[in-house]
């Protein structure tokens, strides 16, 4: 037995108690005399201390000898420490050791096993095992599996179904890439590995499975952005017999008991919006609601002057920056340049001071009056104080351009605290996106969303008008969740693949399973998949994945640790009937 | 909304009670005057009722052409049947349906969604969704979701941190055969899809996670026996600063748990016996302890006489099989035969009649007198009536031998029964197996696995006889886990690597990463994983894993119902900068 108690047990009231702890050697101090030891592990530290009169000469001397992060294993005795440290747990008590052994030494860390390490980005991921070893990261990912388990339960509870879906499936080339893996048994052959569980959920649903999820990693071969990752996981949940109504109460009904269990806090029902206006009011479908700054749209209130810049734009929008009137004009030129970014890509900013006194000052004065510029604040929402940043340009651009600006002005200003929660549903998304590179209309959420009712004539006349039962659930800014309702007759299903463009031969191949399924009673049926990775960085107050993730992979997909991905033998290829071929 | 109430919960007490239903049409009788229809779903029947006096002309009608598997939603009166049937959860009400809505329709099936199908295995595979209308494949998955649950929260309670490990990591070409993905980014390159998540879970340890589990799929490209998938499901599970003894404590309890929890059989403390002793006793390291035929070794009570078949076998053991001397001289030779077959590979077999007077007749009366006789029947714990099988040869394969024919006697004599449950840990067992056909010793667990303290040195001299830290339990003749306490010390595992064949080099590139945590301050650790999949069948009372998977692959690693895996597109092949070599 290596242990009585972890390090993060003992108390007052364990006094005069003969204690055996293991741990990891946090620091120590060596006064000679005296030596004191932090011993740590995952649930707390706790002192040790050797001193001359009452510790053997051997375990002084040991003691003296420890390094950082060795593995050691005491015996001694719980004593009231001279002076109590409030902050920790175990500050009241130290041990009195009588018993030292050495379970393993270590080499000097390459940083820092603190809360806030010396270690960058890329020493942390290569010696991810010692990362885990400081407190955040190991917060993080405790915190992860109380939320992962809050979900289950509730769920659970909820009559759901947890049915674990096949891993190896087939490739099919509509949306992103998949990973293969090639099958030895089946010369040319491959499986995929699933981008999501979406058609076996629907099966289940065929299947009368009623209610499922399941949590669930899913893989996409993509040039990674920024915190994306080629693993990422899923809690993937399905509904028969549902109405989009039925599943925006259920998940939301989740979404409140994850904020109350885990964060503590309760939040009233979630605000839906509609895709379009969520892009008319903020530029964005995953707009962040807890704070103001929405969009005003100022075309009548600019297209009467002389000002050409305005005139010849499709869109004219802007916003109100509170108390952005005290920026000097230097920090607003630093602002219009922040936006003429090639990430950005305005053309320019037109401001708008509000003075306290109530007069306006723009850098468009001499086309506009006094009369016009309180038509703009009052549009924009604008009090005195206020500075009003308005852009212009083809719609989609400029609400993008005023949405990166909006969020960046609103971190600045401290507006978007990691502590406050604000859900909204977006609902009503467009079916059908259009793809510039091959200049047809794609599936905005993927080919199995139902068309809202009676808009599957639309299709052959006003394609982007056609709007879908499909819907977002987003939290802070992130879309944290989407789902829709699916088709689930034959014949819809068929018009929708011809209509994005697939042969009957490629549907077939493709997804004949499912159609074939659909032949034989499948019933109505909708679902939600949420972004567990992001959820969690989420309600962890945090915005980015990594550090929920045990062993994430780097932004070129590698696992740096372990140093994957890495050539194979010859043999294996062979067995595979695969040749590489070099460029 | 499609249903106010599933299928499975009207009751009396509801009568009177306007409710909507939605379901499968499980099965139409139609008598003209009144149509009744089964209505089904994952929760239940309810039984519709449509007659000429109380229905409306249009819903009798459309009643009347309702076929198997059609998706309807009715709306109507719960009343009190005439003639009730007390097999049902809903068989004292009927539905006296006013309105009939067909939310869709349906194929004949392939085959009859019924408790017993007419279905054969491949037509269930195929239409696999169609199978998991059926109660028994529905009730399965959620027995699955069940145990899956309760191992979930009991780990969690027990401070237990579930935490998901990478799928995508690095091909090791020790052990079973790794499937692999190819990397687009890294031309060349691979991944390897987890055959386990061993090295992860070990630098959990290392980073203090102190104790982990995870519900995983693992993954192996072997070529399949019956009963087993090339993707199934591990507890996996992990502790630090443990022994041998804390391990088998800790999973003992959650075994325990299971067992009181999904089947209500309290069990008494597990025993144990090491793995030389199974072998001697049973012939087997995962014996079935639900029943006797314990192995008597005959070797002394059989050398001495002039038969030489027995007295030039290395190991001459018997089994007492229960009343068996009630089989016919035909019997006996079928079973005879039985052993000989090519799968169980006996020469021969010997019994020995034990006559309810006391008396023995043998066929091998010649050579042996009643004395001889008494004294087998006394090591074998033969009691008159019972019949004495004994097989002879090298020990290896006799007790393998001996064991096989142990088995099916019991099944045969219905010892093995499904309700009853015996719980048994092997221990100590060896380091290493030899391998016929590369001729050196492999790793019998895997290379992670600590020989028995003191025994590093046996290696050189004796490796056959190295016993492991290394368990497995065992329940009702299957492993169910199966785990070990492994080497923390970065000498004693360059050690192993060099014994078991490896070069530093392949020892450094294959496992450096765990070499080099190895220096930073590593904890004893140990652990455990158990096969959820053979788990869940067991405590399900069945033997076979398929059916408590949602979407199994055949025994050549194939999807019928999606056609997995297939031919993938050129582009795709030539983005992995990969070639196919057709033979």
């Amino acid at each position: 037995m290596y242990r009585t108690h972890n390090n993060g047990a003992l108390r007052l009231q364990n006094k005069g108690e003969t204690v055996t702890l293991s741990g990891w050697v946090q620091k120590t101090r060596n006064k000679g005399f005296m030596v004191w030891v932090d011993l740590r592990d995952r649930y707390g530290i706790t002192q040790l201390i050797f001193d001359e009169e009452r510790s053997s000469k051997e375990a002084m001397a040991m003691a003296s000898e420890l390094g950082r992060e060795f593995v050691i294993q005491v015996t001694g005795t719980v004593i009231e420490r001279e002076s109590k440290n409030p902050n920790m747990a175990t500050g009241d008590i130290e041990i009195l050791v009588a018993e030292l052994t050495v379970l393993n030494s270590s080499l000097t860390p390459p940083f820092t096993i603190e809360d806030d390490t010396d270690g960058g980005e890329d020493l942390r991921m290569k010696y991810r095992y010692l990362d885990i070893r400081r407190k955040p990261v190991r917060q993080n990912l405790i915190f992860r599996h109380k939320v992962a388990m809050a979900v289950r339960n509730y769920l659970s509870e909820k009559s759901f179904v947890e049915i674990e879906t096949p891993y190896l499936i087939k490739s099919t080339p509509e949306g992103a890439r998949d990973f293969v893996v090639p099958s030895r048994m089946n010369e040319g052959q491959f499986y995929a590995l699933p981008q999501s569980p979406q058609t076996f959920k629907q099966l289940l649903m065929v299947g009368g499975m009623d209610k499922y999820f399941q949590i669930v990693k899913c893989f996409r071969d993509e040039d990674l952005r920024a915190d994306r990752q080629p693993e990422f996981t899923q809690i993937d949940c399905e509904m028969a017999f549902v109405t989009q109504e039925d599943i925006l109460n259920t998940f939301e009904g989740l979404t409140k008991h994850l904020l109350k269990e885990i964060n503590g806090v309760e939040v009233n029902d979630f605000p839906r919006m509609t895709y379009d206006d969520a892009m008319k009011r903020y530029g964005n479908d995953k707009p962040d609601i807890r704070f103001g700054m929405e969009f005003g749209e100022l075309n009548e209130a600019t297209q009467h002057r002389e000002f050409n810049v305005f005139n010849q734009a499709e869109l004219v929008v802007g916003i109100a920056v509170p108390g952005g009137n005290q920026m000097t004009r230097k920090e607003i030129d630093q602002l219009i340049d922040w936006v003429k970014r090639p990430q950005i890509g305005a053309m320019g900013m037109v401001y708008c001071r509000y003075n306290e006194d109530g007069t306006f000052k723009s850098s468009v004065d001499k086309f506009y009056t006094e009369e016009d510029m309180a038509e703009w604040a009052k549009i924009t929402g604008a009090k005195a104080g206020d500075l009003i940043c308005i852009l212009s340009g083809a719609t989609h651009k400029v609400r993008a351009q005023l949405s990166a600006l909006r969020m960046e002005l609103a971190s600045r200003l401290g507006l978007r605290k990691s502590n406050e929660f604000a859900p909204l549903w977006v609902v009503d998304f467009p079916l059908l996106e259009w793809d510039e590179d091959t200049e047809r209309f794609h599936a905005m959420h993927h080919p199995f969303t139902s068309p809202k009712p009676g808009q599957m004539e639309l299709l052959k006349t006003n394609p982007a008008d056609v709007k879908a039962n499909a819907y977002d659930l987003v939290l802070n800014g992130n879309e944290i969740g989407g789902g829709s309702i699916r088709i689930h007759d034959k014949e819809i299903q068929s018009k929708m693949f011809d209509y994005l463009g697939f042969t009957p031969e490629e549907a077939k191949a493709q997804f004949g399973f499912l159609m074939d399924a659909f032949q034989y009673g499948a019933p109505p049926h909708g679902g939600i998949a949420f972004g567990l990775d992001r959820l969690v960085a989420i309600l962890g107050g945090q915005e980015t994945i990594r550090d929920f993730i045990a062993f994430p992979k780097n932004n070129s997909g590698r696992d740096v640790m372990i140093d994957a991905p890495a050539p194979i033998d010859q043999d294996q290829l062979n067995e595979l009937h695969l040749k590489v071929i070099y460029n």
